[in-house]
């Protein structure tokens, strides 16, 4: 049974400060839970179904997390989460500090300024997994890694991609490899010539990049456009971009 | 004012059901608006804050909408629309009859099999209009089109991509272009020829392309996994298909 407490826990996780105040955050659904299990992310606390814990009491045991499950009914499960289709299992977890990564040669390394929507990160993440891209760079006013929404979006990816937030221009400033941008009047990425060894940013859909950041790009880049949609979604971008990069 | 029969149709339009009874849907939000006013379909009300008819005064003139017009506040607004965002115009519109298309040649044509979410469904045709796909035929299990996500999702894309919706098996039986269709063990799309005269089937997330229309693939193809995610929305791997037709 989910008591009170930990009720009132998991919904204040919902929020920012909370979070933060913790250190803790929500995974939910099965999917993004198994591969919780696949890194190396501390569980605090799992909450789940009789039906779950049996399926998983192998793996459970393996990851010493017997004594830190609570059997859950999936009425309970329902109330406590965020997500609509979830009732099996949600884990509270402690978050990581946000870290600016060691960069290897010749790895592309994503930027994103001002994409505040949680779906569109959560989105943008599970992309860069696809396309192999380890690190994430994101403008302080990103929407938060840790947003049960952003997690969700993921689909587990967010286990692997490592998602770090600061101030763009400084961080930028200090490289000196290539920074591509997106932009809607950039160069047919078609016909570009693009390095591996490269940092690609993407703006928001409604903002773009911001100006400052704007001057550090070496190499402006667009997607052709052969219809008559004015724009294309900032995760949609970035998977068409990243695949561009890729081929 | 908004009356309370014309709140109550708003409110039923939510539904299919009321959406095929009537034969009416909802368009809302300035950019989706607009579009529609760039189309053929026909308004049949337009409620509106005082600041959105003023400022388009001219259009709704031309458009011959002044008497169809009716002035709401942005609290009206809010509380009759779907989306969160939404205070400033929603109309109600004349849906069109699902007709199969003429198909010219040298024309990629989009097919979707069982894309029942309202939001896949709205950023594909969002997506189709940036490469210039004019036609998308949809299984008859996919999302409504006349659904407010998918209109709220398209970003005004939905006035000018025709979209219908019938049963696919008998539909591609009678087609002798390739159909190519995405699936996790097809061919590299990188390396394979595409070519423009053809049809490209993408299945939903969950449940990929059914078996009986699986039988008419002519070209399996695959958006090669440079990372670990597992798989890619269905929208966004649509997105990067199309690029790669259209490169």
């Amino acid at each position: 049974m989910i008591s009170k407490n930990q009720l009132k826990l998991i919904h204040s996780l919902e929020l920012k400060k909370q979070r933060k105040k913790t250190g803790l955050f929500l995974v939910q659904g099965e999917k993004n839970v198994s591969e919780l299990f696949n890194s190396d992310f501390e569980v605090v606390n799992l909450f789940a179904t009789p039906e779950y814990i049996n399926k998983n009491s192998a793996l459970l045991s393996q990851k010493q997390l017997v004594s830190l499950t609570i059997e859950s009914t999936a009425e309970e499960l329902q109330k406590a989460g965020t997500l609509k289709t979830n009732n099996t299992v949600i884990a509270i977890v402690k978050s990581k500090a946000s870290e600016l990564p060691d960069i290897k040669n010749n790895q592309l390394v994503l930027v994103l300024d001002q994409v505040g929507d949680p779906g569109n990160l959560g989105t943008i993440i599970r992309v860069a997994d696809w396309y192999g891209i380890e690190h994430i760079i994101c403008s302080t006013d990103c929407a938060d890694l840790y947003n049960p929404k952003v997690i969700a979006a993921t689909m587990g990816s967010f286990a692997r991609v490592k998602v770090s937030h600061t101030d763009l221009y400084s961080y930028l400033s200090a490289q000196d490899k290539p920074i591509y941008g997106a932009f809607l009047e950039g160069e047919n990425i078609h016909k570009s010539k693009l390095v591996d060894n490269a940092f690609i940013v993407m703006g928001s859909e409604s903002h773009g990049i911001s100006e400052q950041v704007g001057q550090l790009i070496t190499d402006k880049i667009t997607i052709p456009n052969f219809g008559q949609a004015e724009s294309l979604n900032v995760a949609m971008a970035t998977g068409i971009i990243l695949d561009n990069f890729k081929r």
